[in-house]
Protein backbone atom coordinates (compact mmCIF):
# COMPACT_ATOMS: atom_id res chain seq x y z
CA UNK A 1 0.00 0.00 0.00
CA UNK A 2 1.04 3.40 -0.72
CA UNK A 3 1.44 5.12 2.82
CA UNK A 4 2.30 8.80 4.10
CA UNK A 5 4.32 9.46 6.78
CA UNK A 6 4.04 12.98 7.91
CA UNK A 7 6.76 13.94 10.40
CA UNK A 8 11.05 12.62 10.20
CA UNK A 9 11.03 12.71 14.29
CA UNK A 10 12.01 8.99 15.97
CA UNK A 11 7.92 7.95 15.25
CA UNK A 12 8.07 8.88 11.92
CA UNK A 13 11.43 7.02 10.78
CA UNK A 14 10.33 4.16 13.31
CA UNK A 15 6.79 3.63 12.03
CA UNK A 16 8.28 4.17 8.29
CA UNK A 17 10.92 1.55 8.62
CA UNK A 18 8.13 -0.93 10.32
CA UNK A 19 6.37 -0.25 7.20
CA UNK A 20 9.03 -0.32 4.61
CA UNK A 21 10.00 -3.91 6.72
CA UNK A 22 6.28 -5.55 5.72
CA UNK A 23 6.79 -4.21 2.07
CA UNK A 24 4.18 -0.95 1.83
CA UNK A 25 5.64 2.56 -0.30
CA UNK A 26 6.22 4.96 2.27
CA UNK A 27 6.58 8.38 1.61
CA UNK A 28 8.43 10.17 4.23
CA UNK A 29 6.94 13.89 4.08
CA UNK A 30 8.41 17.18 5.51
CA UNK A 31 8.40 21.03 5.64
CA UNK A 32 11.57 20.15 2.90
CA UNK A 33 11.54 17.78 0.30
CA UNK A 34 15.65 17.05 1.33
CA UNK A 35 14.86 17.19 5.03
CA UNK A 36 18.01 15.51 6.10
CA UNK A 37 16.68 13.03 8.81
CA UNK A 38 14.24 11.96 6.04
CA UNK A 39 17.62 11.63 3.15
CA UNK A 40 19.09 9.55 5.83
CA UNK A 41 15.98 7.19 6.72
CA UNK A 42 15.86 6.89 2.77
CA UNK A 43 19.36 5.67 2.72
CA UNK A 44 18.50 3.09 4.77
CA UNK A 45 14.96 1.87 3.91
CA UNK A 46 15.66 1.41 0.17
CA UNK A 47 13.63 1.25 -3.02
CA UNK A 48 10.22 1.49 -1.78
CA UNK A 49 10.91 4.37 0.58
CA UNK A 50 10.87 7.65 -0.68
CA UNK A 51 10.95 11.37 0.31
CA UNK A 52 8.96 14.66 -0.31
CA UNK A 53 7.31 17.35 1.11
CA UNK A 54 4.37 17.29 2.95
CA UNK A 55 1.81 18.03 0.30
CA UNK A 56 3.55 15.11 -1.83
CA UNK A 57 3.72 12.68 1.14
CA UNK A 58 0.04 13.60 1.57
CA UNK A 59 -0.29 12.69 -2.06
CA UNK A 60 1.21 9.72 -2.28
CA UNK A 61 -0.37 8.20 0.91
CA UNK A 62 -3.67 5.92 0.57
CA UNK A 63 -3.34 6.25 4.44
CA UNK A 64 -1.10 8.11 6.26
CA UNK A 65 0.13 8.42 9.71
CA UNK A 66 0.86 11.90 11.21
CA UNK A 67 3.90 11.79 13.44
CA UNK A 68 4.88 15.33 13.63
CA UNK A 69 4.91 17.04 17.30
CA UNK A 70 1.60 17.64 18.32
CA UNK A 71 2.51 21.14 19.04
CA UNK A 72 3.30 21.58 15.46
CA UNK A 73 0.64 19.08 13.25
CA UNK A 74 -1.78 21.75 12.54
CA UNK A 75 0.88 23.60 10.74
CA UNK A 76 2.34 20.46 9.27
CA UNK A 77 -1.14 19.24 8.21
CA UNK A 78 -1.99 22.70 6.73
CA UNK A 79 1.01 22.12 4.93
CA UNK A 80 0.29 18.79 3.68
CA UNK A 81 -2.74 20.28 2.16
CA UNK A 82 -6.59 19.39 3.12
CA UNK A 83 -7.06 18.42 -0.28
CA UNK A 84 -4.50 15.81 -0.19
CA UNK A 85 -5.51 14.13 2.27
CA UNK A 86 -9.42 14.00 1.35
CA UNK A 87 -11.16 10.84 1.67
CA UNK A 88 -8.16 9.44 3.76
CA UNK A 89 -7.16 7.89 6.75
CA UNK A 90 -5.14 9.76 8.92
CA UNK A 91 -3.87 7.92 11.75
CA UNK A 92 -2.74 10.35 14.31
CA UNK A 93 -0.54 9.20 17.15
CA UNK A 94 0.67 12.64 18.01
CA UNK A 95 0.44 14.50 21.68
CA UNK A 96 0.10 18.17 22.09
CA UNK A 97 3.07 17.98 24.61
CA UNK A 98 4.79 21.85 25.26
CA UNK A 99 8.10 21.78 26.99
CA UNK A 100 8.71 25.14 26.59
CA UNK A 101 8.31 25.25 30.46
CA UNK A 102 10.33 21.94 31.08
CA UNK A 103 9.84 18.95 31.69
CA UNK A 104 7.48 17.50 32.48
CA UNK A 105 5.54 18.85 29.79
CA UNK A 106 1.67 20.07 29.59
CA UNK A 107 -0.41 19.72 27.11
CA UNK A 108 -0.84 22.64 24.83
CA UNK A 109 -4.84 21.56 24.79
CA UNK A 110 -6.64 19.19 27.06
CA UNK A 111 -9.48 18.34 28.79
CA UNK A 112 -12.78 19.70 26.91
CA UNK A 113 -10.65 19.75 23.48
CA UNK A 114 -7.99 17.66 22.20
CA UNK A 115 -5.24 17.71 19.24
CA UNK A 116 -7.11 14.97 17.44
CA UNK A 117 -10.38 16.89 17.97
CA UNK A 118 -8.32 19.64 16.70
CA UNK A 119 -7.59 18.17 13.40
CA UNK A 120 -10.57 16.61 12.64
CA UNK A 121 -12.94 19.97 12.78
CA UNK A 122 -9.84 21.99 10.39
CA UNK A 123 -9.69 18.58 8.30
CA UNK A 124 -13.42 17.32 8.13
CA UNK A 125 -12.77 15.19 4.97
CA UNK A 126 -10.36 13.55 6.10
CA UNK A 127 -10.99 9.98 8.48
CA UNK A 128 -8.64 11.05 11.64
CA UNK A 129 -8.49 8.06 13.70
CA UNK A 130 -6.47 8.74 16.61
CA UNK A 131 -4.48 5.72 18.09
CA UNK A 132 -0.73 4.70 19.19
CA UNK A 133 -0.15 8.23 20.97
CA UNK A 134 0.00 6.19 24.67
CA UNK A 135 3.14 4.55 23.91
CA UNK A 136 6.75 4.62 22.84
CA UNK A 137 7.16 4.31 19.43
CA UNK A 138 9.14 1.11 19.47
CA UNK A 139 6.53 -0.50 21.02
CA UNK A 140 3.71 1.29 18.41
CA UNK A 141 5.12 -1.27 16.04
CA UNK A 142 6.16 -3.68 18.10
CA UNK A 143 3.97 -4.35 21.18
CA UNK A 144 5.50 -7.85 22.02
CA UNK A 145 8.75 -5.87 23.36
CA UNK A 146 6.62 -6.16 26.23
CA UNK A 147 6.06 -9.18 28.02
CA UNK A 148 2.48 -10.54 28.85
CA UNK A 149 -1.18 -8.42 28.13
CA UNK A 150 -0.95 -4.69 27.36
CA UNK A 151 -3.56 -2.61 25.54
CA UNK A 152 -4.13 0.61 22.92
CA UNK A 153 -6.47 2.87 22.34
CA UNK A 154 -8.71 3.96 19.65
CA UNK A 155 -11.27 6.73 19.04
CA UNK A 156 -12.63 8.19 15.43
CA UNK A 157 -15.91 9.41 14.25
CA UNK A 158 -15.52 6.93 10.74
CA UNK A 159 -16.76 3.46 12.18
CA UNK A 160 -15.37 1.83 8.98
CA UNK A 161 -12.00 3.78 9.30
CA UNK A 162 -11.37 2.41 12.73
CA UNK A 163 -11.71 -1.28 11.84
CA UNK A 164 -9.35 -0.61 9.01
CA UNK A 165 -6.81 1.02 11.85
CA UNK A 166 -8.00 -1.79 13.97
CA UNK A 167 -6.76 -4.25 11.56
CA UNK A 168 -3.79 -2.17 10.80
CA UNK A 169 -2.61 -2.14 14.69
CA UNK A 170 -3.32 -6.42 14.46
CA UNK A 171 -2.33 -7.39 11.69
CA UNK A 172 0.77 -5.01 10.83
CA UNK A 173 2.04 -4.04 14.11
CA UNK A 174 0.72 -7.20 16.30
CA UNK A 175 -1.80 -5.28 18.95
CA UNK A 176 -4.11 -8.09 20.63
CA UNK A 177 -6.35 -5.75 22.86
CA UNK A 178 -7.66 -2.89 21.55
CA UNK A 179 -10.09 -0.25 23.12
CA UNK A 180 -12.75 1.58 20.85
CA UNK A 181 -13.64 4.37 22.96
CA UNK A 182 -15.73 5.59 20.48
CA UNK A 183 -15.83 9.08 18.84
CA UNK A 184 -12.76 11.51 18.21
CA UNK A 185 -13.57 13.51 21.43
CA UNK A 186 -12.58 10.34 23.05
CA UNK A 187 -8.55 11.73 22.31
CA UNK A 188 -8.62 13.87 25.21
CA UNK A 189 -8.82 10.39 26.91
CA UNK A 190 -5.62 9.25 25.73
CA UNK A 191 -4.06 12.66 25.31
CA UNK A 192 -4.74 12.89 29.22
CA UNK A 193 -2.48 9.52 29.49
CA UNK A 194 0.51 11.57 28.61
CA UNK A 195 1.21 13.49 31.95
CA UNK A 196 1.29 10.42 34.36
CA UNK A 197 3.17 8.46 31.05
CA UNK A 198 6.08 11.15 31.31
CA UNK A 199 6.55 10.97 34.94
CA UNK A 200 6.76 7.15 34.56
CA UNK A 201 8.91 7.36 32.11
CA UNK A 202 10.93 10.11 34.24
CA UNK A 203 10.57 7.63 37.78
CA UNK A 204 11.27 4.25 35.65
CA UNK A 205 14.24 5.72 33.43
CA UNK A 206 12.81 3.99 30.90
CA UNK A 207 10.33 4.40 27.93
CA UNK A 208 9.63 0.73 27.58
CA UNK A 209 6.36 0.27 29.31
CA UNK A 210 2.42 0.28 28.85
CA UNK A 211 -0.72 0.95 30.52
CA UNK A 212 -2.93 -2.24 30.86
CA UNK A 213 -6.86 -2.65 32.14
CA UNK A 214 -6.69 -5.27 34.77
CA UNK A 215 -10.71 -6.06 35.63
CA UNK B 1 -6.11 5.56 65.51
CA UNK B 2 -8.33 8.18 65.98
CA UNK B 3 -9.26 8.97 62.01
CA UNK B 4 -11.34 11.33 60.34
CA UNK B 5 -13.22 10.68 57.09
CA UNK B 6 -14.35 13.60 55.50
CA UNK B 7 -17.53 13.38 53.09
CA UNK B 8 -20.50 11.34 53.44
CA UNK B 9 -20.58 9.40 49.87
CA UNK B 10 -19.96 6.22 48.94
CA UNK B 11 -16.38 6.83 49.10
CA UNK B 12 -16.68 8.11 52.91
CA UNK B 13 -19.14 4.94 53.96
CA UNK B 14 -16.62 2.77 52.20
CA UNK B 15 -13.42 3.80 53.56
CA UNK B 16 -15.28 4.62 57.04
CA UNK B 17 -16.49 1.12 57.11
CA UNK B 18 -12.82 -0.61 56.17
CA UNK B 19 -11.18 1.42 59.08
CA UNK B 20 -14.18 0.37 61.73
CA UNK B 21 -13.44 -3.23 60.50
CA UNK B 22 -9.78 -2.85 61.47
CA UNK B 23 -10.65 -0.93 64.65
CA UNK B 24 -9.96 2.54 64.04
CA UNK B 25 -11.81 5.45 65.66
CA UNK B 26 -13.42 7.05 62.84
CA UNK B 27 -15.42 10.14 62.71
CA UNK B 28 -17.48 10.98 59.59
CA UNK B 29 -17.84 14.70 59.24
CA UNK B 30 -19.95 16.95 56.76
CA UNK B 31 -21.63 19.73 56.66
CA UNK B 32 -24.24 18.49 59.19
CA UNK B 33 -23.52 17.33 62.37
CA UNK B 34 -26.93 14.83 61.50
CA UNK B 35 -26.37 14.11 58.11
CA UNK B 36 -28.80 11.54 57.04
CA UNK B 37 -26.27 9.32 55.32
CA UNK B 38 -23.84 9.71 58.24
CA UNK B 39 -26.25 8.76 60.69
CA UNK B 40 -27.28 5.63 58.71
CA UNK B 41 -23.06 4.63 58.89
CA UNK B 42 -22.89 5.18 62.00
CA UNK B 43 -25.67 3.00 62.64
CA UNK B 44 -23.98 0.12 60.97
CA UNK B 45 -20.87 0.72 62.14
CA UNK B 46 -20.83 0.38 65.25
CA UNK B 47 -19.63 1.70 69.10
CA UNK B 48 -16.09 3.19 67.11
CA UNK B 49 -17.75 5.36 64.64
CA UNK B 50 -19.21 8.69 65.35
CA UNK B 51 -20.63 11.44 63.49
CA UNK B 52 -19.77 15.20 63.06
CA UNK B 53 -19.30 18.12 61.49
CA UNK B 54 -16.25 18.80 58.89
CA UNK B 55 -14.90 20.64 62.08
CA UNK B 56 -15.14 17.94 64.46
CA UNK B 57 -13.77 15.63 62.18
CA UNK B 58 -11.20 17.18 61.64
CA UNK B 59 -10.62 17.98 65.30
CA UNK B 60 -11.02 14.16 65.91
CA UNK B 61 -8.56 12.65 63.30
CA UNK B 62 -5.00 12.69 63.94
CA UNK B 63 -4.92 11.85 60.14
CA UNK B 64 -7.84 12.43 58.12
CA UNK B 65 -9.49 11.53 54.30
CA UNK B 66 -10.90 14.00 51.88
CA UNK B 67 -13.59 11.56 50.47
CA UNK B 68 -15.57 14.92 49.58
CA UNK B 69 -16.38 15.11 45.80
CA UNK B 70 -13.86 17.30 43.88
CA UNK B 71 -15.62 19.88 42.99
CA UNK B 72 -16.32 20.69 46.41
CA UNK B 73 -13.47 19.96 48.61
CA UNK B 74 -11.95 23.25 49.12
CA UNK B 75 -15.05 24.13 50.22
CA UNK B 76 -15.43 21.46 52.79
CA UNK B 77 -11.54 21.39 54.12
CA UNK B 78 -12.23 25.43 55.09
CA UNK B 79 -15.34 24.47 56.56
CA UNK B 80 -13.42 21.68 58.46
CA UNK B 81 -10.79 24.68 59.55
CA UNK B 82 -7.12 24.71 58.48
CA UNK B 83 -6.88 25.07 62.59
CA UNK B 84 -8.09 21.47 62.88
CA UNK B 85 -5.86 20.04 60.58
CA UNK B 86 -2.73 21.90 61.21
CA UNK B 87 0.53 19.15 61.13
CA UNK B 88 -2.44 16.70 60.08
CA UNK B 89 -2.13 14.00 57.04
CA UNK B 90 -4.79 14.91 55.12
CA UNK B 91 -5.05 11.88 52.14
CA UNK B 92 -7.04 13.05 49.47
CA UNK B 93 -8.54 10.42 47.51
CA UNK B 94 -10.66 12.77 45.32
CA UNK B 95 -10.97 14.28 41.94
CA UNK B 96 -12.17 17.03 40.24
CA UNK B 97 -14.58 15.55 38.25
CA UNK B 98 -17.69 18.09 36.78
CA UNK B 99 -20.47 16.80 35.64
CA UNK B 100 -22.24 19.73 35.03
CA UNK B 101 -22.02 18.95 30.87
CA UNK B 102 -23.20 15.62 31.13
CA UNK B 103 -21.24 11.91 31.15
CA UNK B 104 -18.30 11.85 30.78
CA UNK B 105 -17.40 14.66 33.13
CA UNK B 106 -14.35 16.97 32.77
CA UNK B 107 -12.24 18.22 35.07
CA UNK B 108 -12.82 21.56 36.99
CA UNK B 109 -8.99 21.90 37.02
CA UNK B 110 -6.24 20.11 35.13
CA UNK B 111 -2.69 19.91 33.27
CA UNK B 112 -1.17 22.93 35.02
CA UNK B 113 -2.92 22.95 38.23
CA UNK B 114 -4.47 19.93 39.93
CA UNK B 115 -7.03 19.79 43.18
CA UNK B 116 -4.15 17.97 44.77
CA UNK B 117 -1.88 21.34 44.61
CA UNK B 118 -5.07 23.57 45.43
CA UNK B 119 -5.77 21.99 48.45
CA UNK B 120 -1.97 22.37 49.65
CA UNK B 121 -1.87 25.76 48.75
CA UNK B 122 -4.59 26.66 51.03
CA UNK B 123 -3.32 24.18 53.68
CA UNK B 124 0.13 24.72 53.69
CA UNK B 125 0.19 23.29 57.79
CA UNK B 126 -1.07 20.08 56.36
CA UNK B 127 0.62 17.34 54.68
CA UNK B 128 -1.45 16.41 51.65
CA UNK B 129 -0.84 13.01 50.28
CA UNK B 130 -3.09 12.40 46.80
CA UNK B 131 -3.47 8.70 46.46
CA UNK B 132 -6.21 6.13 45.99
CA UNK B 133 -7.97 8.45 43.30
CA UNK B 134 -7.64 6.60 40.18
CA UNK B 135 -9.84 3.45 41.13
CA UNK B 136 -12.79 3.04 42.50
CA UNK B 137 -13.71 2.85 46.40
CA UNK B 138 -13.87 -0.68 46.61
CA UNK B 139 -10.99 -1.69 45.16
CA UNK B 140 -9.26 1.48 47.31
CA UNK B 141 -10.04 -0.43 50.61
CA UNK B 142 -9.21 -4.03 49.20
CA UNK B 143 -7.40 -4.22 46.06
CA UNK B 144 -7.75 -7.88 45.90
CA UNK B 145 -11.36 -7.84 44.76
CA UNK B 146 -9.45 -7.72 40.85
CA UNK B 147 -6.92 -10.67 39.83
CA UNK B 148 -3.47 -9.82 39.31
CA UNK B 149 -0.94 -7.03 39.59
CA UNK B 150 -2.27 -3.44 39.42
CA UNK B 151 -0.61 -0.54 40.74
CA UNK B 152 -1.36 3.06 43.02
CA UNK B 153 0.10 6.01 42.42
CA UNK B 154 0.64 8.77 45.39
CA UNK B 155 2.59 11.83 45.77
CA UNK B 156 3.03 14.55 47.95
CA UNK B 157 5.61 17.28 49.69
CA UNK B 158 6.57 15.68 52.70
CA UNK B 159 8.53 12.37 52.26
CA UNK B 160 7.71 11.41 55.61
CA UNK B 161 3.69 12.38 55.12
CA UNK B 162 4.22 9.61 52.32
CA UNK B 163 6.02 6.79 53.91
CA UNK B 164 3.31 6.62 56.54
CA UNK B 165 0.61 7.03 53.66
CA UNK B 166 2.36 3.90 51.99
CA UNK B 167 2.20 1.69 54.75
CA UNK B 168 -1.55 2.60 55.68
CA UNK B 169 -2.14 1.19 51.36
CA UNK B 170 0.02 -1.75 52.17
CA UNK B 171 -1.08 -2.56 55.76
CA UNK B 172 -4.60 -1.79 56.23
CA UNK B 173 -5.47 -1.75 52.53
CA UNK B 174 -3.29 -4.37 50.87
CA UNK B 175 -1.78 -2.59 47.99
CA UNK B 176 0.95 -4.34 46.79
CA UNK B 177 2.64 -1.84 43.64
CA UNK B 178 2.56 2.00 44.30
CA UNK B 179 4.56 4.42 42.32
CA UNK B 180 5.84 7.79 44.39
CA UNK B 181 5.72 10.18 41.45
CA UNK B 182 7.16 13.01 43.75
CA UNK B 183 5.82 16.31 45.20
CA UNK B 184 2.44 17.00 45.21
CA UNK B 185 2.37 18.71 41.50
CA UNK B 186 2.31 15.15 40.41
CA UNK B 187 -1.52 14.96 41.51
CA UNK B 188 -1.75 16.76 37.83
CA UNK B 189 -0.93 13.59 36.33
CA UNK B 190 -3.28 10.79 38.66
CA UNK B 191 -6.37 13.34 38.21
CA UNK B 192 -5.51 12.95 34.64
CA UNK B 193 -6.29 9.83 34.28
CA UNK B 194 -10.11 10.18 35.45
CA UNK B 195 -11.18 11.15 31.78
CA UNK B 196 -9.82 7.67 30.50
CA UNK B 197 -11.18 5.83 34.00
CA UNK B 198 -14.80 7.16 33.02
CA UNK B 199 -14.95 6.37 29.10
CA UNK B 200 -13.67 2.65 30.03
CA UNK B 201 -16.05 2.63 33.15
CA UNK B 202 -18.46 3.34 30.54
CA UNK B 203 -17.27 0.80 27.84
CA UNK B 204 -16.50 -2.13 30.23
CA UNK B 205 -20.53 -1.03 32.78
CA UNK B 206 -18.10 -1.78 35.47
CA UNK B 207 -16.25 0.08 37.38
CA UNK B 208 -13.83 -2.87 38.68
CA UNK B 209 -10.60 -2.56 37.06
CA UNK B 210 -7.51 -0.69 37.60
CA UNK B 211 -4.30 -0.05 35.95
CA UNK B 212 -0.91 -1.45 35.91
CA UNK B 213 1.83 -0.36 34.45
CA UNK B 214 3.61 -3.07 32.10
CA UNK B 215 6.82 -3.27 31.85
Amino acid sequence: MNIAILGTGIVGTTIGMKLIDIEHNVMMGSRSASNEKAMAWKAKAGSNASVGTFADAARHGEIAFNCTLGVASLEALRSAGAENLKGKILIDVSDPLDFSKGFPPFLSVSNTDSLGEQIQREFPDTKVVKTLNTTNTYIMVNPSLIPGEHDMFICGNDAEAKVKVEDILRTWFGWKIIYDLGDITNARATEMLLPIWVRLYGKLSTANFNFHVVK
